[in-house]
């Protein structure tokens, strides 16, 4: 014996989020049933709408519910003539708050990774390729992760921009800021000794 | 900025979520929405589904989307003319994959937890009294956790029971089968010497 068909049937949906296994879709379950009902059949309404809405935008495919998302459809973002690429919807949130970029995004939604299928046209490089051979950027910023997956993919969009004539850059990696070079891991700091620049008099 | 309206809406709902803050709602929203449409769609259906109809058993409290759950409508469960107090639905589970026990369930829901708001009302106690006034039953087997709160709930059921002249026990505790004695917490010990028993010849 289990649960009641109905909520073994929950508990086992719910084991579709990322780390969640059936211990913690049971603990799930019996909150959502317990103290949660109201806040429960909003998540699946709203869950429900976005699955059905949410989709890429056609130009920087980022998530929105629109055809072309807000960034894109703002002129303004053309301006600088700068388009950074990143990997996730996440980074361009981040870079946002930094409020020191005005330019335009390509989200890649994930890095070349051949063994898990993910190649370039996963990447949506064709896209990408088209943009740039249609709108003349004067720089691209490439802001993937600083891992190996993420580095092998910058290299491959850097060919790509320079086959259409654009400027190629690459956001700085070294030791953040307020950090302690101690704590700082060895492959940090031998980027942040490489990149060094001259001290300002 | 933060993303979209509805992918914000949907990161905020699955906050409601126990154990899950906004870092890993993000997550659960992108995986979803990258990969798993079709389990999200479901997740959201049967959420609404579970929400609607689930509420708990008339007779024993556990969760069901029946008047009188399973165990309950089960008359041969009656023979035994015991009851098992448990504390959640999870327990009920627990002790029926032991296949030891034939009898009926009350579930609490819960223990007593005066300083939560959790009083006697809460755990339906009043319903375990009308029903322990109807059907005469022969031993209350009490199986809440060896915490201080059910320990304390078991002793109030303990007075409740004995009232209606029925026979009060509670589960064994000490040392786990297979366990190795320096493993386990003191307090579990001192119970598993207190609870010895004259070994066998
Ligand atoms: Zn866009
Ligand atoms: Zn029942």
């Amino acid at each position: 014996m289990r649960f009641s068909p109905l909520l073994d049937e929950l508990i086992k949906s719910l084991q579709v989020l990322p780390g969640v296994g059936p211990k913690s879709a049971q603990r799930m379950a019996f909150a959502l049933l317990e103290r949660q009902r109201a806040g429960g059949r909003r998540l699946a309404h709203v869950l429900d709408q976005a699955l059905e809405k949410i989709g890429h935008c056609r130009q920087c495919r980022t998530f929105t519910e629109e055809e072309i998302c807000p960034l894109c459809a703002n002129p303004k973002r053309a301006i600088s003539g700068q388009l950074c690429i990143v990997e996730s919807p996440a980074d361009v949130v981040a870079i946002e708050q930094t409020g020191q970029y005005q330019g335009r995004y390509f989200v890649l939604m994930g890095h070349l990774s051949p063994l898990d299928g993910v190649g370039p046209e996963e990447l949506g490089l064709d896209n990408l390729a088209d943009w740039l051979a249609t709108e003349s950027f004067e720089e691209l910023i490439l802001a993937t992760n600083p891992t190996v997956e993420g580095e092998a993919t910058a290299y491959f969009i850097a060919d790509i921009a320079r086959s259409h004539g654009v400027g190629v850059s690459r956001i700085a990696h070294g030791v953040p800021i307020g950090g302690e070079l101690d704590l700082v891991d060895g492959n940090t700091l031998s980027h942040s000794f490489m990149g060094r620049k001259t001290f300002a008099d």
